[in-house]
């Protein structure tokens, strides 16, 4: 392999990189070569401008005083679906109409692996649990399917919603073959562009790139915030304007309640005539650790939970509530020339965040370290650092139980955001469509089962105990209903009304099933 | 064993019970004694009543319409923390001054074992693995304590709160043993006064007691409500009139945040004039399986939520909260004169509610049988049944994260109430009053911890994957303080403020200790 030829023994030593060649002898050809291939498309120069940048902006004074700079969302920008609810047809319908029009498209962040959920896949390939044990994003696709056909419906004009999801150079390839084998849901394939958030190296204290073996940069993707760069070069926009995009939803994989394309949510954003929304879940307790939207400097922003003293997420509005309790969910929404000049124009001059982390490394022996402190840093940007560009921006409050439930960890002793906890989520919204539908349900013996189910440990000894032993991780009531009978609980009571049903109950273009268990 | 002499035979035939005799001859001399013993202390005719009664209540209609009945608590009986803060200073002076006077007493229900917890102690005796290993008995003992010291300090006088613990026959004996082996905690033995709560036996459909082996009737405590028989039939209405008891604070052990005595509590309700008074926490999530405090007909209630339909549970009000929020947290005021009455007059006349319950049994041939579908009832009063007898009743709001963490489960996965989250709990509000007091703490780098730590489970693999393993259930940060030292975060400034902290943080009457823990 003749490294000279390339260039690229030039172009480390330019950019203080030299050291990533230290191995060079000791590699095969094959290493050699992935190792060239790998940095050939890298641009040296730039990163080291961006880690003096984000060091340099981490390092600052400008989360001194946070707390005196932060500014609750005044009401007036805000939509409540708990205290708004005489507006809330209205948006739906003025979402819907949207959606008719083809204007809205929808944009899924899912460059992240099930790491934390001990999976090496893309966490939308996974399975919770449910009883027709279909996948996240087998969920988001039959939302989008069946939202196009309530739209349908009810303006008598064919649409789309064109679905953009952007992957990771670790997802890519997993992601694509997985919606091909399942024939992308339903949805016709045309309408589902796939493209590739950044990879950025990690660098230690000096801005030197960590090698994770001897032949191997240590690479990982630029954050959430990585999508705008993507979506400038890789052709994004302009697929968007061909197609006459004017809105666009922006929500996270893990998210299993998420309503893909939420019209009420759409159609709140462009009645208030926003350039950029968020969807935001009351943050109830004051150390939660979710990060508030809010206005710094008279700008809106989200401030994470690290970055906030006790007194200020302490601090109560008159109305009892916590004054900063807009909790952010990754659930965004943005006019088409908003998202436009923010590609061309915005973000490309913020700065990356900073992440000290434990990155295992080789030593200068060739020896592979996993250290046991925090020894580099990677470089991020996340997806709400362009909210302080928006001209018009607003907020939508929803309720937690109905839209957001994230999975995030492997099952564990009290877990939280669990493949159980969004399997409980997604059967508890289910069972009250039910029920608010006109359905019951009833149990073994026969007799109704209260609204509200004693869950699995509350019983008492010798009422529950053998069911806690059996049942006591899958209540509440087993109940899903598939996306494509009921986008939002709709159009439920000609199959559930006056009837009683056993669980497990299945709803789905089938009909309606009830699974009876084995031996029960 | 002479059966006839003790005209037992005869009271059994007369009250359809002879059943229970159907094994005596096969009973050793010393079986035949203990069930005759059991059987003699009971009033066959009376137990009959209870049953009659409380079949009638249940089988009758008055649950129908529940929902157009309900109605929430008016604004204008509600004291709530985070909506009447200007008025919190005061209500803690009056009710210190109460206290100073020695008129307030403390009631402790405490007639459950363990069972669900997985011991077969009573549940006061549980240790959940604070640092200190503090049991829940001797947290609460150490709260009163140091609430007699602040009103005393405050109002140079010297006053006692007698403590009334109400066990059951089960967990009589070793509470006793137990607060005799710990000194009663550094508190006067002659103001902790124990009773017991009383029995009644299970019985099948048609009213028939159950026996749990040939020799011995199934029996449970009657209920938490079983509290008023008990204070008439065991002098205590008149240990507290010679002790000028006037008002009368009730609450369940299992509550590791329960602030005994709670001044601000006490000095609302007397502040208001109110003879009955609940503490509750806001139900935030219309399916919590919390009862609730509201209105029924004019009078006030805890509605269950098993009563509850998921349309009434659902009910906002304008400001976007649940119509129904009160949360009922076995928390309550009492006034003398009105808890007298509630003994001597009201609760009498109170019917049993009806539990279905799986209840082991020795059928005809004598074979032990486990049901597994509801086989009898058991007969319980609850300790709420008696607020509608209130002439003044109010309600005080307090937040969940601070008052109310009740241990109930055993640690499981996905568990709720267990002793993680109760241990947790408390540590995350001794957290908060250290951070309030100006202390902060460091981690094992030296760098200072946000105010809201990352849980566990939410780092990122490289960042956190080790501790998660050695910590994931121990977040968040490790800080206790003895009851001994603050009641409620008062007096740490002194201690605390300006200083830094690693974990685990132990303050307590010998000072500020930071455990260190080995190998890290």
């Amino acid at each position: 392999m003749d490294l000279s030829a390339s260039g690229l023994t030039q172009r480390l030593a330019e950019a203080g990189q030299s050291h990533l060649l230290q191995f060079w002898s000791e590699l095969s050809p094959k290493e050699q070569a992935d190792l060239t291939h790998d940095m050939q498309g890298m641009d040296f120069n730039e990163i080291s401008g961006f880690f003096k940048n984000a060091m340099e902006t981490s390092s600052s004074s400008k989360h001194d005083k946070m707390d005196a700079r932060m500014e609750p969302v005044p009401r007036e920008v805000l939509g409540s679906v708990t205290r708004d609810r005489e507006s809330l047809k209205d948006w739906e319908l003025a979402g819907l109409q949207c959606i008719s029009q083809s204007k809205v498209a929808v944009l899924l962040l899912a460059g992240g692996q099930g790491t934390r959920l001990g999976v090496s896949y893309p966490k939308g390939m996974y399975d919770v649990g449910l009883p027709s044990h279909k996948t996240l994003f087998q969920i988001q696709a039959e939302r989008i399917l069946k939202l196009q056909q309530l739209a349908e419906q009810k303006h008598k004009i064919k649409c789309c919603i064109p679905w953009y999801i952007m992957t990771s150079g670790r997802t890519m390839e997993s992601t694509r073959e997985f919606f091909s084998r399942h024939s992308y849901f339903g949805l016709d394939k045309n309408n589902i562009i796939f493209f590739q958030q950044g990879m950025l190296p990690a660098m230690d204290y000096s801005g030197k790139i960590i090698l994770e073996n001897k032949g191997k940069l240590s690479m990982a993707p630029d954050g959430n915030g990585g999508l705008y760069r993507a979506l400038g070069n890789q052709g994004i926009m302009e697929d968007m304007e061909q197609r006459g995009i004017a809105f666009i939803h922006v929500y996270c994989v893990d998210n299993i309640l998420v309503k893909v394309a939420d019209p009420s949510f759409v159609g709140f954003c462009v009645e208030k005539g926003a350039d950029c929304g968020a969807k935001v879940v009351e943050k109830t307790n004051p150390t939660e650790a979710v990060g508030v939207v809010c206005k710094v400097d008279g700008r809106y922003q989200v401030v994470e939970y690290s970055e906030i003293t006790l007194a200020t997420a302490e601090k109560r509005s008159d109305d009892g509530r916590l004054m900063f309790n807009a909790g952010n969910v990754a659930n965004h929404f943005f006019s088409f020339p908003f998202l436009r000049d923010v590609v061309q124009k915005y973000e490309p001059k913020l700065q990356h965040h900073v992440a000290q982390k434990k990155i295992p490394y080789v030593d200068a022996q060739g020896q592979l370290i996993k250290p046991d402190k925090p020894n580099g840093i990677k470089m991020e940007k996340f997806v709400f650092d362009i909210f302080q560009f928006a001209k018009t921006f607003v907020v939508y409050e929803v309720l937690r139980e109905d839209e957001f439930s994230p999975l995030k960890n492997a099952d564990s002793q009290d877990g939280k955001d669990t493949p159980t906890t969004a399997r409980h989520a997604l059967m508890s919204l289910h069972h009250r469509w039910v029920l608010n539908a006109g359905g019951h349900f009833i149990d073994e013996n026969g007799r109704r089962v209260p609204a509200i189910p004693r869950d699995g440990a509350a019983g008492s000894v010798t009422d529950d105990g053998n069911r806690n032993l059996k049942d006591g991780t899958d209540l509440p009531i087993k109940c899903e209903i598939s996306p494509r009978v009921s986008y939002g609980g709709e159009g439920l009571e000609e199959l559930v009304k006056g009837r009683e049903f056993h669980p497990t109950l299945m709803i789905d273009e089938r009909g309606v099933h009830e699974l009876v268990k084995n031996g029960v």
